[in-house]
């Protein structure tokens, strides 16, 4: 016996409650959703794809934590341009072995993150699928003046992280063995990893700065996303500093691996890498932490060579071979 | 060796061409892409997915079809709103086998449909999947004075559809049985299932009128959209004529199977399907003509009943069993 179509749509109405409605003036059920777009602002999208086996697995993470990520992770996008989210739409590809009580598992996710990070959910679509899948659009707005995109760096400018990185990392090392970590960090680990939310406040206050020219949200690691913006930037980058999460030092410490290491190809923490003029850098630190009660952390500076690279032991290491390509992942399995 | 989301993402920009650019302000390798909405109108927004061996079949559709069929469709909600359609994003699952070719034929043709029915592509996702999957969400436009919803037939209105039904699905059975169609139906057939274009300015036509109560557009089959339309409404669908394409009589002259039940179930021909005021019919539908050259064709009436009926042979039948449900096909597989 399978879902049927009206069960489904009935089902997750019912878990999205208050979050499928709020702001949306036409929402589920119809042949597409509306809003009101604000007047003085632009209209920023991203989308993203989550597919068990390469993004997430159904095997060790619930299904509410699924849901929720997979909204943390495209809201992140819009976190990243200085964009304040408005709604969010999920294609949902529902795998045979599904039931109802798994999608009402999957949307209770899907609500309370969206609510968490104030977007709404504006409907979708769904279909029969060989496993597990969502494609999350998520939709928002920002003021013009304040867009932060990818290829603003400069040469000299101050890269910095709006928090420590490789907990999420630690957390998905944790939840595939259950030994290496003593609570309360393992704990915390998955915590982490399942509890991911986009840093959306942070980045619209950074967009309001003439002095961040540049974001990025660092969902593949430090060393890919730093890549990133600097090929976008024509700049290259010089870390000198990777800020470990004390979750993934303990990996380290357990594993005999390196915690730096770990944290520069971590991945899905979610946390903003920021391009910041650095005669201003001092000064931005200070308000953040004023403002957020947490440290803006520096880890490298803009220069004029190709790539990445990584300070250490006294010698600049490119760190291309850290972080991770979807397509590679899913190649490999 | 698989793909490099880099060569993927070069692959995908230069396919896209000017479909990728237009009226994006950032488009394709940023965190999101950023446009300015209309200030006089709401913004509308789509989702939809098409997975391998559910919604087509990659054995037998050629990959630029499967492309511009999932814009086609995405945008064909759009235009059930009375929506003008501005961008779309595409999320991508990958399968394994997939070359750097298949991407650029799929994004050919893409490219092709959104240019075709004026939308921007603004980015998107790629990551690997078990089976070819694309998530399409599309944006549009309306004014608000001219949104169409399910929701607005009302008794003793007319319902009407904005073309014959069923060649769409004679290109699926001809796809299936080469033999079964001869020439030159058998590539109209084809083409009417591998081209279909979604109803963009006869949508934006008809959501002018105040006689146009509500609008659904037939993606899933006359009997199964009329069902949705009817209960959204609160009324009862007798629909008294069916208007069968020539390539599904040819099907159905073929087969022995009966021509109205088949373009009744037959779905995603992405045809209108409207409700008007029965008095403002005759007026609206001359000037349909006009318009489109083209006639606007009425299949039935609202009434008190519950559920969709089909009056044939002097009798009343529910259309209950018509149409198809994605995830009952899913499961059958």
């Amino acid at each position: 016996m399978g879902l049927s179509e009206n069960a489904t749509i009935a089902a997750i109405r019912e878990e999205l409650g208050e979050a499928g409605r709020s702001r949306i003036e036409v929402g589920i059920g119809d042949d597409a959703a509306l809003w009101q777009p604000s007047r003085s602002d632009r209209s920023a999208i991203s989308t993203d794809a989550f597919v068990d086996g390469i993004h997430f697995r159904r095997a060790t993470t619930p299904l509410d934590r699924i849901g929720a990520r997979a909204i943390a992770a495209s809201v992140s996008d819009l976190a990243a341009m200085g964009a304040r989210p408005r709604l969010a739409t999920v294609a949902l590809g529902v795998p045979g072995d599904f039931t109802l009580e798994d999608i009402r598992l999957l949307y209770r996710g899907i609500a309370r993150a969206a609510t968490e990070q104030g977007v709404a959910v504006a409907g979708g679509d769904s279909t029969a699928s060989p496993v597990l899948s969502l494609a999350v659009t998520a939709i928002g707005e920002v003021r013009a003046s304040h867009v932060k995109r990818r290829d603003g760096a400069r040469l000299g400018d101050t890269i910095a992280v709006t928090g420590p990185l490789g907990a999420s990392a630690a957390g998905l090392r944790a939840l595939d063995d259950l030994r290496l970590l003593d609570e309360p960090l393992r704990g915390r680990a998955i915590d982490a990893y399942e509890n991911a939310r986009a840093r959306v406040p942070e980045g619209r206050w950074l967009a309001g700065s003439s002095h961040v020219r540049a974001m990025i949200d660092c969902s593949d690691g430090l060393g890919r996303d730093c890549a990133r913006l600097a090929a976008a930037s024509g700049v290259g980058i010089l870390l000198d500093r990777i800020p470990v999460a004390p979750e993934i030092a303990a990996v380290a410490l357990a594993t005999g691996e390196n915690a730096e290491e770990l944290a520069l190809a971590g991945g899905e923490d979610y946390e903003l890498i920021v391009a910041i003029a650095t005669p201003a850098f001092a000064h931005l630190q200070r308000r953040f932490q004023k403002r957020f009660g947490r440290e803006l952390l520096a880890v490298g500076r803009c220069d004029a060579q190709a790539g990445v690279r990584w300070w250490r032991s006294g010698s600049a290491t490119p760190v291309d071979r850290y972080g991770w390509d979807h397509f590679e992942v899913g190649e490999t399995q």
